[in-house]
């Protein structure tokens, strides 16, 4: 490479976001920040456009005095993020929600690589997105701990058919509780994840496994493999990123100590490894034992039905993510119980029409309309 | 490819060399046995010539009346191992000690691919070996369960730095004998591996932890490393075959049902995997957990005297497994106790004088003379 590669970071004032520029600042020869795209949190981008002095960036909202006061001091320019991302060498997609599609399609439609944190690009418009790669070229490089993982197994074995892909899951904050415990925690207790630092959002799917119902549906259309294909392991320490089986009966797996540096950094990287910052070596030895086994599907009923959206396709996906969404939002606000949200999610797709290979228009309205549902959903009382 | 992949197996009569006559069983339309060569197993060697009617084979001393029969019948010919190698498409070197070295050799230099699976001709002669990979172009296909892992683990990784080499190990038939029940062991017990099946010398090998030390000699050749990057983790269950670290903490392992056939079949249908014949999935979560540790290398001192000489280089590794040979023989022979096999080859290695970047002659002499070494010596009397 001649200079440093230009990122796009958008939703950079998130929990990747931050961790990505941090990546970023340790590795000032091979990387650059082109463009940032923060949300409503103009405080944190104003300090990172002071820090980065980005050529372009966007935000929501009017502008803060701080935030109009560091574009017009390091001469930044308000770009759309779609923009932002064509501009770069490559778009890190960490924004939450549907904001994350337009950049990722535009990005891939010039045939573009594309760093992949968003969750809901995936899961709402999967098809779109595949359709987008077959035609253009372009490429996904995950950043997901357990995509970056199996993305990492999958390297050389192009040619190698795959038997099973593995996703690992820690189990979230309440992996050991019963039901009777589940139905009254609070949404703070959901929000101590045991290993990963992130988002509120992401830590209650987390807990739920929604989080990781959701990672299976992106590991059907990352790796253009059926559900059937797709299988998800119990593992406590998080060492495990996950594995992918081969048609042999040989298993790989990427392991690590726990830290979201590394995929965000191989995704920026790639087809490189990057020696610095060092990462600490993983201690097998000390960790002592890795523990496997099977989650449980009645306890954690949204693993289930993320699965069964991913098996059926079409807009079930999406609808099921939308009503996730809301219903996370409803728990976080104290208004519905922990275990309301699969009932929410259960209520919103028992109505739900589905439509296959659905174009974005047809995704965003059913956005909407599964939002719209599960917000009138009140557990309890049939809808 | 056109036709099946005509193999040489070189020591058929042997473990590794019937369950890869297994593999080229079910394989008929991939795989074809081209010739054979056993040792002194002429009843064995007889049954497979009937069986496979091989173009050529080889054995040691005047043929049994049933092998002369086999031979006559099938109209296939003698002719001496080089041979052999030399007129198949891949010869599978699996005959115990130096007699794999000249086959291996004469391979190599014609730029063949080799599948091997015999451990002294990298200890004895890696240097020689990595000098005709280097100037002729032939290719090692790794057949230990160890090597195959880490091999698996490398490709797509070409162009990235290793960090560490992490080799993986049963611990043995004695892992959990104090100092006290090892110098009392019998040759029975050591024959008892947990595990895998294997011949005799090979299962006292693995329960002194020797063959685990001759494993790090023989991934610092076929991997390029040195020995202060392969790294020995005790895992008792035979699940992860081994693990390597690449420059930036990521860590790949390779794992399955321990089961040699997949490694042998990947040694010989490199660079593709084959489905058939379908080889039990991995069950994690039944496997429960996955234990790790440090080795021993007090109560297992062959261990430590494999990466000693493993560092020091040059005709010490070859002294080594001269010595054990001969210590190892001993032990099964009922002459000399258990902990005496690092005692005997300890006493051999401390009058050696290494030689540097040793030929193929002074290999052989080396190992004679060690061999003769190891014979006098009276474990308990100073040489």
């Amino acid at each position: 490479m001649s200079g440093p590669r230009r990122i796009a970071v958008l939703g950079s004032t998130g929990s990747i976001g931050t961790q990505a520029l941090d990546v970023i600042r340790q590795l000032p020869e091979r990387f650059a920040v082109d463009s940032l795209a923060g949300g409503r949190n103009h405080g944190l981008l104003a300090q990172q456009i002071a820090e980065f002095r980005p050529r372009a960036a966007s935000w929501q909202g009017a502008a803060s005095a701080d935030l109009e006061a560091a574009v017009r001091s390091t001469g930044c320019r308000f770009a759309p993020v779609e923009d932002l991302a064509l501009a770069s060498d490559i778009p890190l997609i960490a924004t939450a929600g549907a904001a994350g599609l337009f950049p990722t399609l535009a990005a891939l439609k010039a045939g573009m690589p594309v760093a992949i944190a968003n969750k809901e690009v995936l899961v709402m418009a999967g098809n779109v997105v595949q359709k987008a790669l077959r035609e253009h070229g372009g490429r996904l490089h995950p950043v997901d701990s357990e995509h970056s993982a199996i993305w990492q197994c999958l390297w050389g074995e192009e040619d190698h058919g795959i038997r099973r892909i593995l996703l690992t899951a820690s189990g979230g904050a309440f992996r050991d509780f019963d039901a009777d415990s589940l139905a009254v925690v609070t949404a703070e207790q959901a929000l101590n994840h045991p290993t990963w630092n992130m988002g509120p959002k992401i830590t209650v799917d987390s807990a739920s496994l929604m989080n990781k119902g959701m990672e299976t549906i992106e590991a059907m259309w990352l790796f253009d493999v059926p559900m059937e294909k797709v299988e998800v392991v119990l593992h406590r320490e998080s060492i495990v990123h996950s594995l992918v089986e081969f048609s042999d009966g040989s298993v790989k797996a990427q392991m690590g100590v726990p830290d979201m540096r590394l995929p965000i950094q191989l995704a920026l990287a790639y087809p490189e490894r990057m020696p610095t910052p060092p990462m600490p070596s993983l201690d097998l030895a000390a960790a002592g034992s890795l523990s496997f086994g099977r989650p449980d599907m009645e306890r954690f009923p949204c693993l289930r039905l993320a699965i069964e959206a991913g098996r059926r396709g079409g807009t079930f996906p999406c609808a099921m993510a939308a009503a996730d969404e809301v219903a996370v939002g409803r728990f976080l606000d104290g208004e519905v119980g922990f275990l309301d949200i699969p009932r929410v999610i259960e209520a919103v797709l028992e109505k739900h029409d589905g439509i296959a290979d659905p174009d974005i228009e047809t995704i965003l309205e059913v956005d909407l309309q599964a939002r719209d549902k599960a917000r009138a959903v009140k557990p309890g009382v049939p809808v």
